[in-house]
């Protein structure tokens, strides 16, 4: 195994999982954690996880099924480094990563295939009055340069099939905008989780699950999570994700 | 004050308000208390509360406002209960109830001229496969047999001013469907509150706030509240919304 300057080897011990981690060009988030998390996991089929970034859903989730995992990454630094991870775990033959712009991804992935997709994209649009990390690998990451929202989620749609499931983490903010976009590709949102920095602020994380060609009514609000605890560490729930149970 | 067969007065101790109520009719629930906690309260300026039921929610924000107060419910016997509240707690001057439909508010209270507008509506549909409660009184306040929630935001539109705001306690259930029909009648939801009956469990209680006329951007999800503690009796958020800060 090979690291390139600046690379470390990360683990996530609640999995048992190594990653290749460099700061300078990505590091997975409690973002991520927190949407592995999300989902019920199936224990067969097709999963892909869209703008995989150094992989990190795609390895959490895999010990969890023997279903094929698909990744999608834009950036060549990164599907690399996803890859790498994806052999020094010796998942080669559960988890394929597939370089290109997810606008692509049915060069590769039928229509209609996907059993759950999960993804964690861009929070931010790309707007000339947004700042930007001057990293262009933090900036694709971050920002709506290569793919929307609606992209991710239209794409998501051609992918599933009939009454497969789509997990998304993003950003309260763009809630609303969510919603609609969802309900505009047939993906019918049946679940929520908020996630809040502490108790007593607002939620800072969204998740969210919806369904392909589902109904819409029974919409369910899922237990709140909080991250941090009133002396600044990790609240139970949240170490018991990092960590396991201890 | 007279009051009727079955009747009792209570009295919300975090308000120091007095209320008449009967469990045959119609008795306030958190649901009201949260409701009447949501949103900032305007010093002056003209409320309206639909859907009084026996006026708790006009009741409880009483005493921080200085503006005027209209509740419309439908019900003859939940009306006069609201209206003998009212003498009760010496609120004549402040306090208006209106019995009517709250498709007739027109009638009474002129379009454009409200600055907040409560809502605490009937949460289930009036579908013939719904159970209802053999009480007429209770099954008009819990189904949409006189008014639907379309019924309910289009006159709240109707009602409230450009930039007037709108707050409503509902089902998380419906919640899609609640902002479709905001967003339908002009009103932009902006910030929503979960309330979950224990930790680890789903919401049971949404608490939403929209701005009419305003942008749908930024989005925002307040503190969650939980209302029963591991030993089954009321957190202490809960407490002090209802007994005040001891």
């Amino acid at each position: 195994m090979t690291l390139q300057p600046g690379e470390r080897i990360d683990q996530l011990y609640a999995q048992n999982v190594q990653i290749i981690q460099s700061p300078e060009v990505f590091s997975f988030s409690l973002d991520a954690v927190l949407l592995a998390n999300f989902p019920r996991i199936p224990k067969r089929g097709k999963i892909v996880d869209l703008c995989a970034g150094n992989g990190a859903v795609g390895l959490f989730i895999a010990g969890k099924t023997q279903g094929a995992i698909e990744m999608i990454e834009l950036q060549e630094r990164l599907a690399d480094m996803a890859q790498r991870s994806v052999a020094l775990n010796h998942l080669e033959d559960q988890i394929t990563v597939h370089q290109l712009n997810l606008k692509d991804s049915l060069q590769v992935i039928p229509s209609d295939s996907v059993d759950l997709l999960l993804c964690n994209p861009p929070y931010f649009k790309d707007l000339p009055t947004n700042s930007k990390n001057p990293n262009p690998h933090l900036a694709i990451a971050r920002h709506e340069i290569h793919a929307s929202l609606e992209d991710v989620v239209k794409v998501s749609s051609q992918l599933l099939k009939m009454n497969g499931r789509f997990a998304m983490v993003h950003r309260p903010e763009r809630f609303l905008e969510i919603l609609q976009v969802m309900q505009d590709y047939r993906i019918a949102p049946k679940r929520a989780q908020f996630v809040y920095p502490k108790a007593g602020k607002d939620a800072n994380i969204l998740l969210i699950e919806g369904i392909k060609d589902g109904k819409t009514d029974g919409f369910k609000v899922a237990p709140p999570l909080i991250t941090y605890g009133s002396d600044g560490t990790y609240t139970p729930a949240i170490k018991e994700l990092l960590y396991g149970r201890q």
